[in-house]
């Protein structure tokens, strides 16, 4: 089978690396020339509002995914002809605008902070009354690590916030005095059957995903994260891999946002469980059986943001597994990744240690 | 760093899988057009004589490397100019003749079935005295999976084997009454530091691998093979991925073969140990640490030759891990294997018992 992908970045590139050996071929749609996922499959230079390049690519394909989320939908489906497409569009709708992201949240019984709609600065004064303070504001498209994004912790707050971000349709929602963050990543096959993978907690910095580690939560906490999900896929018809954030606040999780796709927060499951979020995804897309999600041990992840480490170093640590996305270095982009698996959470924390201190030594330089 | 790799079929294909996450660049030089390792790199389609294509490949690439072993050494060597190759062309070199093989493994204090070189029909007729009954005769060079070799089981037996084999340069050696096959297969860096793998129980039939299982053998017996394995790479002053083939008798190794690369009997290592055999080869050859060999779990191999099962079927089969090599299916031809991981041994076997029943049932059309 030859799978599209609209996006040619690290999340193509590691959906091919997990499906070169199942079989299949990869056609990546991409405008930049140095898109990573290149190395595992054909590669479209054509932007992604290019509809006839969309139509090329669905027209030579079995199947169509995504791993790019700032698509217009009403053109991809129009491309996209007969082509299946998967995730749904729908899905795709849905998580695109943070309004149809919480309506979807409560419309599968999953708790959200208190929100509004905010379109102008006297919207988003009342909405600070309403929800209460403090408050983060956000555009409702196309924001993405932590960008498009302010916080409004008290009334003299509002002006900038309202300067930086006014002007596309907002949304406000009270900021969440949460205890950690974590995500569930589940797999939904063409049978309606949900694989998911263990919580996974994350640490972000400046908006960015920093680690990852999983197993992060106990049976009860488990089972009330793959109910939601559950709860969650069923109603957006879903088929492919798909990750849901939380807040853990006081035993509970807050939904705070869902990602119709492979995710960071899933890297670990390449070597940290049985079968790969990415293997998972393919898998569902192509009408094969999950994989399993049972975990090997307990697994960690560094992202490798703006320089990358010695690989000497990094592969010197034990268990640890690098992934060098082959981008160019630049401030706050994400380059790569490190997991590293281990018999016990004290041991893995260890080594991710050991990894954070070589990414916060590392070189400007590409490594290998 | 860009790798050049001689070769570029399914053992390329997996050394591309496993250097692609480390930011590795590929490119395979292969006659065929079907060639599987293309899916992960570049691909120079040129004959395996082709010197200029060679000097080409070695021209754009930071270090060689070879996958298939029937080059011309030192046509490799010459073509190479100033850049590196590993495994050291010596060691292809003592490979691809047994009888040098043979040497190598009596120089390393490895113990060998009796053997004689055998260039006449006369010279047949003394081995089998000298050696004694039953014989195994091969071709000296270019024998794989069983071609080029005749069993002497009784003296009439002679005739045939000298007209089916005679005219090349044979070697005749003492055929083993064995308990079991075994390999071992390690990776030695450039400070020489070698990681060696669990030993791995080979069943062939009709003189290809079929299934492989490991871990395979208790302390002593995987101390002895360590022991050998280290003996040999010291002195093919060796670097990269080696395996070498043991038979089991009576408690004792006797070295069989020896391949200078990547093995097929090493492949359960990509899921069931920490660090694959494809990725220790292009850590060793690149300069970086060796990864760790420790398994997870049990592992079981299965082959798929001929024609490949049902995707769908196979990765039913709990912890299965498909490698389909997206090669055209030919009788006897290795199209892809398949990997189980279990906790115990008993459930890998009934795991591996289970793809055997399907892969026996194998359709004859590709199954993705």
């Amino acid at each position: 089978m030859r799978v599209g992908v609209v996006g040619g970045g690290q999340l193509g590139r590691m959906l091919g690396l997990a499906g070169v050996p199942l079989g299949l071929d990869f056609v990546f749609l991409d405008p930049s020339p140095e898109a990573p996922a290149a190395a595992v499959g054909e590669h479209i230079a054509a932007a992604f509002d290019d509809d006839a390049a969309i139509a090329g690519l669905a027209g030579g394909c079995d199947v169509l995914t995504f791993e790019f989320e700032n698509v217009d939908v009403d053109s991809l489906v129009a491309a996209a002809g007969g082509t299946p497409v998967f995730p749904p569009p729908g899905a795709l709708a849905t998580a695109q605008d943070r309004r149809s992201e919480k309506e979807a949240f409560e419309a599968a019984g999953i708790p959200v902070a208190p929100w509004r709609t905010v379109d102008s600065r006297e919207e988003l004064e009342a909405a600070s009354r309403d929800i209460g303070l403090p408050l983060i504001v956000k555009t409702r498209r196309l924001g993405y690590d932590g960008k498009g994004q302010r916080r409004v912790l008290a009334d003299a707050d509002i002006p900038a916030a309202w300067q930086a971000l006014g002007g596309v349709p907002l949304l406000a929602e009270r900021l969440v005095d949460f205890d950690r963050e974590v995500s569930v990543i589940g797999s939904r096959g063409a049978d309606g059957a949900l694989a998911c993978y263990p919580l996974t907690e994350n640490v972000h910095r400046d908006g960015i995903l920093h680690t990852s580690r999983a197993p992060a939560a106990d049976a009860p906490l488990q089972l009330l994260a793959e109910d939601h999900l559950r709860a969650l896929v069923e109603r957006l018809d879903y088929r492919g891999t798909i990750a849901v954030e939380f807040f853990v606040a006081g035993g509970r999780l807050l939904g705070n946002e869902f990602a119709p796709r492979v995710h960071n927060s899933g890297h670990w499951t390449i070597e940290g469980a049985a079968c790969s979020q990415f293997e998972n995804h393919l898998r569902a897309i192509c009408g094969l059986p999950a994989g399993a999600c049972r975990t090997r041990g307990h697994a960690g992840m560094l992202n490798l943001i703006g320089a990358m480490p010695a690989a000497d170093g990094v592969l010197a640590v034990a268990d640890a597994h690098l992934h060098d996305y082959g981008k160019s270095p630049r401030p706050g982009r994400k380059l790569g990744h490190v997991t590293v698996v281990a018999d016990t959470p004290a041991e893995r924390d260890r080594r991710l240690g050991d990894l954070q201190a070589l990414a916060a030594a590392g070189t400007e330089t590409r490594s290998l």
